[in-house]
C-alpha cells in the first residue's frame, strides 16, 4: 500500500485525544457524510478545483485557508496521477461534453520557477486527461508565443491571449472553455470581461472581489449543518472569527475595531479552551480580506499586539499582492498545529487538493524557521510529497482512528467542508 | 513512477510494426479519441461496470470478450484503489445521488474462493466510496447470514436477499439501488423482477438474455465511425465474425451453418492476412452465444475441426455455465496474441477495467498451458496485477508508442470500443 512506501509526518501525540474522538465520528458516519456531501455538492456544485490549508491542533482541524486558484499542482505525488486526470475529466466535460480544448489562463509571474512547474503539470494533466490545451498568457508584453524550459526539463509555451468578438483564444486555438490559474488580485483584466466561454472558477471568486470573512461566514453554516448531522460541536472543525470592514494599517485607520475584535476573539477562545481543557495559549491570526500567498497574514497574542505594531509590520500588512491596499481585515482564531516533519521537528501543516468534488491529492506545507502558532505559508516553506492518495479520499475501517490513512480521511472530509463553502460561494456571487 | 515499479509483460516484437503505427495515430489523435468518445457516452451511457479481454497480435488490437457482471476486482494492483472508489463515487452518485445504501448481488457459488474475494474487494470499494453495502445472496437454502472466512483474512457476510413490495432488501436495509455481479445464466430469477430500485447493469443484459453476436454487431458499428474519425482499416481493432442461430452439439444440428461460416470467415481472415502481409495461419473461435468463464469456447483451423469433433468436445461446447443448453453460436476470428509473461514465455492477454466510462485498471491473464491461438479463460490461469494505473487511462506524449503507458492507453481505447458497444446495448434493450 502506498502509505507504507512514503514517510508520513510525526504526529504530536500529547494533545491528540479529542481529535480521535473526532475521526472515530467521522470514520463510523462516513456513509452519512458521504451522504450529505453528495447532497450538498448537487445542490451548490463545487468550484473546478481548490486547495485547503488545513491546521490539526490535536483537540481541532480547521482550515485557515481555501484557494480557489491553487497553484502546487507540481508538489502532489506522481501517484496522485491517475486520480487527478479522472477528476479532470470529469469536471471539465461537465462544462466541455463534446468539445475538446481548454485554455489555462496563468499568473504573470513568469520568473517563479516554482509556479510555472505548476502550470506545466497542470498542463501535462489536462492534456492526459484527453483534452488540447494551450497557456494563454495575460502579460501585456508578449506579442509571440515564449518557449521557457523549467529546471524539471520540461517545456512550456507561453501565447499571448487574444479576443475576438467575445471568445477567447490564442493564435488558431479557441478553446470551449477557460481555466483560470489567475486569482485576479489586481482586479478582472478588461480582456476577460463580457466573454461567452465558461470561465472557471467564475470571475466574481477572484481575489479583487472575494472576501476571506465571507468565505468564513458560509463555512460557519456549513459546520453547523455539519455539527448537527453528526452531534458534534462545530468548533472542532471551524477556527472562530471575527472581521473589521476599513482598515488601513500605514494610517492606523480602523486600528480600534482591529483591537476591540481581537479582545473579543481572544475571549472567545480562551472560554472555549476552558470547555475543552486546552492548556495552550490562545492567539488569533490578522488577515488582510483579499490577501494571498501568505502575504498581509500576522500572528497576535493580545491587543497590545496590534497597538504595538512598528511600521515594518504595518507596512508589510498594508500591501499585498500586486501592491493591493488592504480595506479590510478578519481576525481568525488561531489553531495551533501540532504536525512537524523530520528529525528536527520541523513545523509542518496539511494542504490537501481537491477538483470538482473529489479530493486528489495534498502535500505537507512544512516551514523549519515558523512556530506552530504562524502562518507556514512564507518565504523558507518547503514541500513534502505524500502518499495518501489511497487513503484521504476514503477511510479505511479495518483500522483504527489513529491510523494514518482515517487520519488523512479526515483531512479530506474537513477541507471538503471548506469546498463546499466555496461553492456557496459561487452560488452566492451568481445571485447579484 | 507506478511503471516503474511493477513487472509489465514481455512483448514479442517480430509483429510489432502496424500495432506501432495504430498506437502512434492513438496518441497523435488522443485529444479527438476522447472528445469522440465522450459525446458517444453523453448518448448512451456506460454500463456500471465491464471487464474486457484484450488479445494483441501485433498487427491488430481487438477485444474478444465484454463482461458485464466483471469478477476478479480482487486481481487488480492495490495502486488501483483511489482509482476504482473515485469513479465508483461518480458512478453510484449517478443512480444515487443523495442515498447512501448499495445492495450486491453475487454469483451463488460460494465455493468458489476466488470469486469471494472478489465479492469482498468490491464490497470494500463501495464502503470507501462512502456507501453503506450489503450482500444479498440469492443462494436459495441461505436462511440467515452467513460468515465467510476468506483466504486473505477478510470476513464477508452474505444475508438471504428479501422482498416487500417492489423492493429489494436484507433484513433491515432497504437500498437505492442494487448492483449485480450475478450474470443471470439461469435466467432472471423471480425475486428480481418488477424491483422499483434500480438495477444496475440492466436486467437485459444478463446472460439468459444477451448475445455475444449483437455485442460485435454493435462494436463494428463503433469500430466503423472510430476507423472514420482516425481513417483507419476498423479491422485492425476489430475481429471478423459470423454466427449461427440455431446449434445442438449433441445432435448434430446446425453443423452445416456452423461448417460453411468457419470457411467463410477464415477466407475472409486470409484475404486480411495477405492485405497485411500477415504469415501467419488463420484460425477462428467457435463460442457459444451466452457463454461465460471461457466455457463454451474452442478453437478451429479449419471446417474439418468442426466436422471431426468428438464425442467430448461436443460436450464441452453443448453445456455452459449453469448446465444451459446451447442455442446458438458465434464464429469470431482467432487473434493471436503476441504478448508473454516471464522467462518461460507463459502466454498472456491484458482484461481491462472500467467503471462508468473510466479506465480503472487491468491485469494480465497468464496461462503457461495454453498457445497463443486459445482462450486463456480457463483452468489454470493466473493473473498478474499491473501498475498501469497511471497509463492505461490516458497517454503520455512525452514517450514514443512502444513505451508501456502508451501501449496501455492504447488497450485503454480500444477497451472502451467494446465498453461502448455494451452501452449500445443497454440502450437497445430498453427500447424493446
Amino acid at each position: 500500500m502506498p502509505t507504507a512506501l512514503a514517510p508520513v509526518p510525526h504526529l504530536t501525540t500529547a494533545l491528540s485525544g479529542p481529535l480521535l474522538q473526532l475521526e472515530q465520528t467521522l470514520l463510523d458516519r462516513a456513509a452519512d457524510i458521504e451522504a450529505w456531501f453528495r447532497a450538498s455538492f448537487r445542490e451548490t456544485p463545487a468550484p473546478f478545483y481548490c486547495s485547503v490549508d488545513l491546521r490539526n491542533a490535536g483537540f481541532k482541524l480547521a482550515p485557515v485557508d481555501t484557494n480557489l486558484f491553487p497553484a502546487g499542482f507540481n508538489n502532489l505525488n506522481p501517484a496522485f496521477e491517475a486520480l487527478c486526470v479522472q477528476a479532470l475529466q470529469i469536471a471539465i466535460e461537465r462544462v466541455c461534453p463534446t468539445a475538446k480544448g481548454v485554455l489555462l489562463v496563468p499568473e504573470n509571474h513568469t520568473r517563479n520557477k516554482f509556479y510555472l512547474e505548476n502550470i506545466a503539470t497542470l498542463h501535462g494533466l489536462i492534456r492526459k486527461a484527453g483534452f488540447n490545451v494551450h497557456i494563454g498568457s495575460l502579460l501585456p508584453d508578449l506579442k509571440a508565443p515564449q518557449q521557457i524550459r523549467l529546471d524539471s526539463g520540461r517545456e512550456l509555451t507561453l501565447e499571448p491571449l487574444e479576443r475576438e468578438g467575445q471568445a477567447l483564444k490564442v493564435d488558431g486555438f479557441t478553446p470551449c472553455s477557460v481555466l483560470l490559474n489567475n486569482d485576479l488580485s489586481g482586479g478582472i483584466p478588461e480582456i476577460l470581461k463580457g466573454i461567452e466561454q465558461p470561465i472557471m472558477p467564475p470571475l466574481a471568486l477572484g481575489w479583487h472581489a472575494r472576501l476571506k470573512s465571507q468565505h468564513f461566514a458560509l463555512y460557519r453554516e456549513i459546520t453547523t449543518e455539519f455539527g448537527e448531522l453528526l452531534d458534534l460541536d462545530p468548533w472542532l472543525v471551524d477556527p472562530l472569527f471575527r472581521n473589521c470592514g476599513e482598515i488601513n494599517f500605514m494610517k492606523r485607520e480602523g486600528e480600534e475595531c482591529l483591537v476591540a475584535n481581537v479582545e473579543l476573539l481572544l475571549a472567545d477562545i480562551r472560554a472555549k479552551y476552558a470547555e475543552y481543557g486546552v492548556k495552550e495559549k490562545p492567539f488569533a491570526i490578522v488577515k488582510a480580506e483579499a490577501g494571498t500567498y501568505g502575504m498581509g497574514v500576522m500572528t497576535v497574542h493580545s491587543a497590545e499586539d496590534v497597538r504595538n505594531l512598528n511600521r515594518d509590520a504595518r507596512k508589510k500588512m498594508a500591501a499585498t499582492k500586486e501592491g493591493k491596499e488592504v480595506t479590510g481585515a478578519i481576525i481568525q482564531e488561531g489553531v495551533y498545529t501540532c504536525e512537524t516533519w523530520g528529525e528536527d521537528r520541523a513545523t509542518a501543516e496539511p494542504v490537501v487538493y481537491m477538483i470538482d468534488h473529489h479530493v486528489v491529492g495534498g502535500f505537507y506545507r512544512v516551514h523549519g524557521g515558523r512556530s506552530n502558532q504562524e502562518s507556514l505559508n512564507a518565504p523558507g516553506a518547503h514541500f513534502q510529497m505524500l502518499a495518501f492518495e489511497a487513503a484521504c479520499s476514503h477511510p479505511d475501517p479495518t483500522c483504527g482512528p489513529h491510523e494514518h490513512p482515517n487520519r488523512f480521511y479526515a483531512y479530506g472530509v474537513v477541507a471538503r467542508l471548506a469546498l463546499l463553502a466555496a461553492a456557496r460561494e459561487i452560488a452566492a456571487s451568481s445571485k447579484i
